[in-house]
């Protein structure tokens, strides 16, 4: 039997990181790095701290480059196509590294059951390798909690639902029924588009990093600074994350 | 100045402190804790053994009893003249006991930011008293998390957004547009309701605890069991919580 944790390390700030995933990553053999596009080498680095930190020196780090994932056509189609070289490429590594009785980790940016695909990949290798793992999540600070404790804000008024979407789908409308939004994954500054008059952002960017910036206050007056700081900062340092929450007065 | 933080403590595993939680419990003067009905005593106890491991040995613990809130009536007015009497009890502990220069803080269930008032509470005190805080929001795992992560299933299914509501407002009927909802506060096991047939439920009661019960299947299959289980338990330890993911196949 061979184990595998899905490690939960927050999304920016290492101070997030769980008792359960410092006690998780000290007692891990091998952790596969699946290491994205060239931008994000500071990404692959805050993950590095935290296992030069918390890991045990025995620990064996595994990088993998993440398969290329095409843009053009179909989007299922291309997500699926990239799915599956993920999950081949998993397998193999698992099977080429991680002996019987051994403990392997996948580590997931915030929370690792939210707009994440490692549970799924994990599910795919389970079902095609019949690859026997002993799979535990452990839950990690999102980017939303971030955002609401940054900001002071509660993620719903009351008697409100929390609900939390993407750019693409915002981009459809403001979902009927709602009042409020929690906005991931959004490369185009959606609330542009969506806002109604009198509706209030609390946006964040690089949440729990050393260059978070904070923004809030009514669209019509803060929306324009975003997007332009947004720019700016994602020239400078080759990539952005920033996650938001809108909602009407 | 003094200062405020609101810590969230995870919704039952203490190993789900996160390092900024325990940080924050280290350098307190002061705990408020507000205790509930007598039948929680034992979330008082869960939140005193977090105290005796992380805590200052000078911290002053001060325990409040929570104000009577009235059932009958109008929901929302009574919620608020709960909620006054909560500030104001709260902002006389403060002025008693917390000195300038020193440290309070409130500790939060699971997720501060997630269906919890003590952020509004926060806000009351800050706006009717002029009394200066410098305020901390500490984030924290909350159940829904730790639902995900001990069935093992994403919070979310591609392109699919997360929606988290109440039992009371499930019982308006399944949310439209929607093909999964986590649902909190449900004293009424609403999933039988609500569910379509061939909806599937992933339920967990005391996450993240010793009592920890999860069950997972077509509601149709399991609904009866959840719900037997759940009044055994609660008639056994004389409370219960619990959580679930309700969701289209
Ligand atoms: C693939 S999703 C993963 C979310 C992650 N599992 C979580 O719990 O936050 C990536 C999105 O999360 C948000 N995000 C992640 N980290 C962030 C950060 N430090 N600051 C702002 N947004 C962040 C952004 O919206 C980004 O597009
Ligand atoms: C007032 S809300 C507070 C939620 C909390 N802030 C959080 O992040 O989980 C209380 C509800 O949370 C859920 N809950 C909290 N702790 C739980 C646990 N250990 N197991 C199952 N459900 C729990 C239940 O639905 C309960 O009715």
């Amino acid at each position: 039997m061979r184990a595998l944790d899905l490690i939960g390390i927050g999304a920016g700030d290492p101070r997030h990181l769980t008792l359960q995933a410092v006690e998780a990553l000290g007692r891990l053999d091998l952790v596969v790095l699946i290491d994205k596009r060239a931008e994000t080498a500071e990404l692959t680095r805050m993950r590095e701290a935290i296992l030069d930190r918390f890991a045990s020196p025995r620990l064996k780090r595994l990088h993998l480059d993440d398969p290329p994932r095409r843009r053009e056509g179909d989007y299922a189609a291309n997500v699926e196509a990239w799915h599956t070289a993920r999950a081949e490429l998993l397998e193999d590594a698992l099977r080429r590294h991680l002996q019987d009785g051994q403990r392997a980790a996948l580590l997931a940016w915030g929370e690792p059951t939210l707009f994440d695909s490692a549970l799924r990949l994990i599910k795919t290798i389970e079902a095609r390798a019949g690859m026997q793992l002993e799979v535990e999540v452990i839950p990690g600070i999102s980017s939303i909690q971030t955002l609401a404790a940054r900001h002071r804000i509660p993620l719903n008024r009351i008697n409100e639902p929390v609900h939390i979407t993407t750019g693409r789908k915002l981009a459809e409308g403001f979902p009927p029924g709602l009042d409020a939004v929690l906005v991931m994954l959004d490369g185009d500054c959606t609330f542009l588009q969506v806002a109604e008059p009198g509706m209030e952002i609390f946006w964040g960017a690089y949440l729990g990093t050393e260059d978070e910036i904070l923004i809030e206050g009514l669209v019509e007056e803060v929306g324009e600074r975003i997007v332009e700081l947004r720019s700016a900062a994602r020239a400078r340092k080759g990539w952005v994350m920033d996650t938001y929450l809108l909602r009407r007065r």
